[in-house]
């Protein structure tokens, strides 16, 4: 991790600096985009080929039974089904405080605007099986998916041979979700896009995925017959802005456990001084060979940067402008800087909220932003599985009282039989 | 309009009948790309260079200054201000309600997990400029988004010639919108999304447009270097549902005002005999004289069907497969019904709720989903103009509570640094 002073840097470096690793590339457009095509007029058949083609699944059977969840349950440990518990509790309690209400307003005398939030019918999770295996992330998606009230909730998730990993089994029946498919990748994608005679099609698609999968999903939500999707989310990120008094073995820690999610992973440590810089390097030193996914880390940690500042809001104000997926505030008072933050997926505040907590247990949803894309997108939450429908009731008082503003912007918009709407019913 | 019995449609022949008359298409994909492309690279010279060519624009001022503002404040006419003021306030106050509250919730003893909504810093707001001048889109873009704080609104129109119409000019000003370029199509996304040397570019960009437009939306959306959208909107259309007490007048008046919008318009009536519908078409045929569009309203009613139904709530599910963005229902019982309502962007509540009340002045938003997009989005609210950041807050006891929780699951997930970050914490 190289050392940068922020004062010394022009803002064109500075930008430089802080480019995700990997541009997300539209080069493979044409061969995603291909399969996709297929699977829209192949269906079922179509997707298991590449299924067995780049993931070796074995079966035709794609759609697992109920003795697949049965057997999964016999696989977890007690230890593990109170953990998955624990999580399950606090992220339910944290969404189910999201549920929208419903919003009713008298504009004028007779004239009524309601909004209410209805869910999504049939909705598509993406569970990644590739290096690392995420039961967590059923939690994440299908918990607000289930308070949302969705209908119809179908996990995708790639399975190599026929078996399904049980974590994601037992996590999915945990949520209360009994629709999972063996097919992931492109083609799980496809599949849940556009469906088949055999299954039918999701209108939205969440959760996480390689560049493959994130590509697939923007070129079904092209699609008007496709699927609306969630958020592109790229390779995770973390920039930890750490002061004086933290504690270099705990910043240590929190860069690391971002490091090892994969190679393009990006870790920012932002601090006051190079002395503080070099004792978490040190700290890195010493934890990085405790863990099985050390080569991962190593990796990872050659994208990544560390930056001293002279003061916390001038690292805030490098944090908005990178917008972080995690952004860890491991200051003494950070209830003085939580204001001037304007971008990032999840804030972790204070020493004791390392980002694993979100990721896994403490509530919030660990399904974010990346890439900048929290300058305009939150992390998911239960109004992501629905929508607003508004709702206007207007009395003939309540219409006569808007009839003069209707009828001369129909006029000043040249349309005359939106003014005629109104003049027909107040003859 | 032809009249159809619901009942003696095959799912598949209904499905046919529910298609939307343009099928968006991709076909211009290579070319809106290459434009695209082309001003992210040459930025504001270019795009005046595209704006020349397909829009006749005759200057290169494109930022419209504080004297043009002035200038058209003096074409309003005193009743025209009316009209806008009354409007606004409606918008302005069904939108305020809107505003997101801080949710604050402790998951466990010392877990407090937060959830803020933060404007979005800069947005961009695309007003149509070609067949129909909208300035009431100004006003449904610009309202939510000033409530919303975006620091930064930037509104982009095409010009012909250097004017730019006052009506759009005198809506930015109300809503206190002061920048404004004279440069809109494929070429003002395009210059939105990337920006320039003089001319930053947007987060994020709303508002209705054209094909080209709405693919340019798409495109710069698919680009993590572009700009997240709103959502890709098509061509206006309502469905109409009314029972054996709606004045066949007023049915009619609905319909004619949603057909004037433009060719590939789509109007729909449900209603509950033949009888009822012969009433309604020879209504269509006297109004459809008095209004100047009525070429573009017989071109739409072309692609418009009436449906027979044998009650309400069949006609509400039919509604609910087709997901229409405007939905009257103008059937005396309405309250019965409004439950079963699933996808619509805006309903219109009985006899005296017009489209055009909602279109203008009602308070709701008339930017809604089109082309079954109802099924996954809302209309444009206060939130589309913010993002969610999710905040926990720790105590060393809360990590304490959570920890068996965190380290179990990171270890099924093989993500040992995860679980290092809390024991280290913990020692």
């Amino acid at each position: 991790m190289k050392i940068y002073e922020l004062n010394k840097l022009t803002s064109k470096k500075l930008n430089d600096l802080l480019k995700r690793p990997v541009a997300e590339s539209l080069d493979t457009f044409d061969r995603v985009n291909s399969i996709i095509k297929k699977i829209k007029c192949g269906g079922l058949k179509e997707a298991i080929n590449y299924a067995r083609d780049f993931d070796g699944l074995s079966t035709n059977k794609i759609f697992v039974e109920k003795m697949e969840f049965a057997d999964a349950e016999k696989h977890i440990t007690a230890a593990e089904r109170r953990a998955f518990q624990t999580a399950f509790n606090n992220i339910y309690k944290f969404h189910l405080a999201q549920l929208p209400k419903e919003l009713k307003i008298s504009t004028m005398p007779g004239v009524t605007c309601i909004r209410k939030f209805k869910p999504i019918s049939d909705v598509g999770l993406y569970i990644p099986g590739g290096s690392a295996v995420l039961p967590s992330t059923v939690l994440m998606l299908g918990i607000p998916a289930k308070i949302a009230g969705c209908e119809r909730i179908v996990i995708s998730t790639p399975v190599k041979g026929n078996e399904i990993n049980p974590y994601i089994l037992y996590a999915a029946n945990l949520c209360g979700i009994n629709e999972v498919i063996k097919i992931g990748g492109v083609q799980g994608i496809a599949l849940m896009a556009y469906g088949d005679k055999k299954f039918n099609k999701v209108n939205k698609i969440f959760g996480p995925g390689n560049k493959y999968v994130t590509l697939a999903k923007k070129i079904v939500n092209l699609d008007f017959e496709g699927a609306s999707i969630d958020m592109a989310a790229g390779p995770s990120e973390v920039l930890v802005i750490a002061d004086e008094y933290a504690n270099p073995c705990f910043v240590a820690s929190d860069l690391l456990s971002q490091a090892e999610h994969g190679e393009e992973s990006q870790v920012i440590l932002v601090c006051l001084d190079r002395n503080f810089a070099k004792k978490v390097k040190v700290e890195i030193a010493n934890q990085i060979s405790l863990i099985e996914r050390n080569e991962i880390a190593v990796k990872s940690l050659k994208n990544s940067r560390i930056f001293i500042v002279e003061n916390i809001p001038q690292a805030i104000e490098m944090s908005n402008i990178y917008a972080p997926e995690h952004l860890i505030l491991n200051v003494k008072n950070y209830n003085n800087f939580i204001r001037q933050i304007k971008n990032a997926g999840s804030v972790f505040l204070g020493e004791y909220s390392p980002e694993s907590a979100g990721d896994y247990a403490s509530g919030t949803n660990h399904s974010l932003p990346t890439n900048g894309l929290a300058k305009t997108f939150g992390g998911v939450t239960v109004e992501m599985f629905m929508k607003s429908i508004s709702y206007q009731k207007l009395t003939r008082q309540g219409l006569k009282n808007i009839s003069e503003a209707v009828v001369t912007l129909a006029n000043v918009e040249k349309l005359q039989a939106h003014a005629n709407a109104v003049k027909v019913r107040l003859k």
